[in-house]
């Protein structure tokens, strides 16, 4: 049975296209376009989730929301167990750490940044705390993820997978020269075969 | 050996002390306590972690961060089998949904209330917004917790630990008659011996 992805452009939801293509599982697309003015989803989005989130799949007759628990749930039903270490390894502990990580604690600053965005002038008096705490997070990643590029092991994880939002996004804040590694990253990730199909499918992602 | 818990008074770390007494687990509790002008967590926490985040756990000689990443780990290694539905189930994805949820999704708002409550008039551009989203994802999980108070299945798991610190953010923010179901299972959790028991190691917590 084919998976439906409903998809919102420029969103955390691009990297769950790049691994249906990576783990090749035959999905449709449903595509959603965020509003020019507000950037915000699509009222439409609503009606595949009550909080008009995505992602959202549908798969074996039920709807499942949250990136991290997507991401969980194809690798482990969709031929991806090497994407996710051996339940009780170190390495399992340091794939639910980033697995929470990317989607949490990242995303506060973020998030943070883009409402203070909004305020202009008025968000000054919290604007360097908001600041310090991007820079911060981004910084952490930057020293954890190892030479090689990878957030967890020796190889492509599901940790990577979710880490590759939070890293876009940092390179869209002008973390490049700051976080080379993670830069790195971004590259390695957009040069994959699988990122390059899912990317001719969804259409235009940010500046990629 | 002993657990030690870096815990932070009044946060998202008391969850994880109530999860240690239900497992009874021995732990070392290492106490934290906010700065009492900014709310903000003191500088020595960054001793614990480089983000300066609670709760931190260590064990087996390795410091753990993220809540949801905390909470899998010490049902898998310290007797919690039975609060985690068995891979592959049906409730073993609802589950994966709620431990991204009760850290990503929700506290987006919740943040955002905080730090533009900071700003007191400044904010009303956004507060709007702000305030339709909190209300939306206080009530999509009133809506989901089940009439027994559970978030998967028909007994207690980690999704309700994870959900327990959202459940009372929301009565903090005055939701107790809007989500009844919500208020339900904070007195629910807040009467267990175990709850109790953490209560009394860690001091007081909130309004309870």
């Amino acid at each position: 049975m084919t998976i439906t992805v409903h998809h919102l452009n420029n969103s955390r939801s691009q990297r769950i296209l790049w691994l249906l293509e990576e783990l090749s599982v035959d999905y449709e697309l449903v595509s959603y376009q965020r509003d020019p003015q507000t950037n915000l989803a699509p009222p439409e989005l609503k009606q595949a989730h009550p909080l008009g989130k995505s992602p959202i799949i549908e798969d074996d007759g039920r709807s499942t929301s949250e990136s991290g628990a997507i991401i969980e749930y194809l690798c482990a039903r969709h031929g991806g167990n090497s994407w996710v270490p051996d339940s009780g390894s170190p390495e399992w502990i340091d794939h639910l750490e980033w697995m929470q990580f990317g989607e949490s604690s990242f995303f506060i600053p973020v998030m943070m940044k883009l409402m203070a965005g909004r305020l202009g002038d008025a968000a000054a008096p919290i604007m360097p705390r908001i600041e310090e705490q991007l820079e911060a997070h981004v910084m952490f990643a930057e020293e954890a993820i190892s030479e090689d590029l990878h957030f967890v092991g020796s190889d492509w994880t599901a940790a990577d997978v979710m880490m590759s939002f939070p890293a876009e996004i940092a390179m869209m804040h002008g973390f490049s020269s700051r976080a080379p590694k993670l830069a790195r990253f971004v590259a390695a990730i957009h040069d994959r075969p699988a990122w390059k199909r899912a990317r001719e499918r969804s259409g235009p992602y940010f500046m990629w």
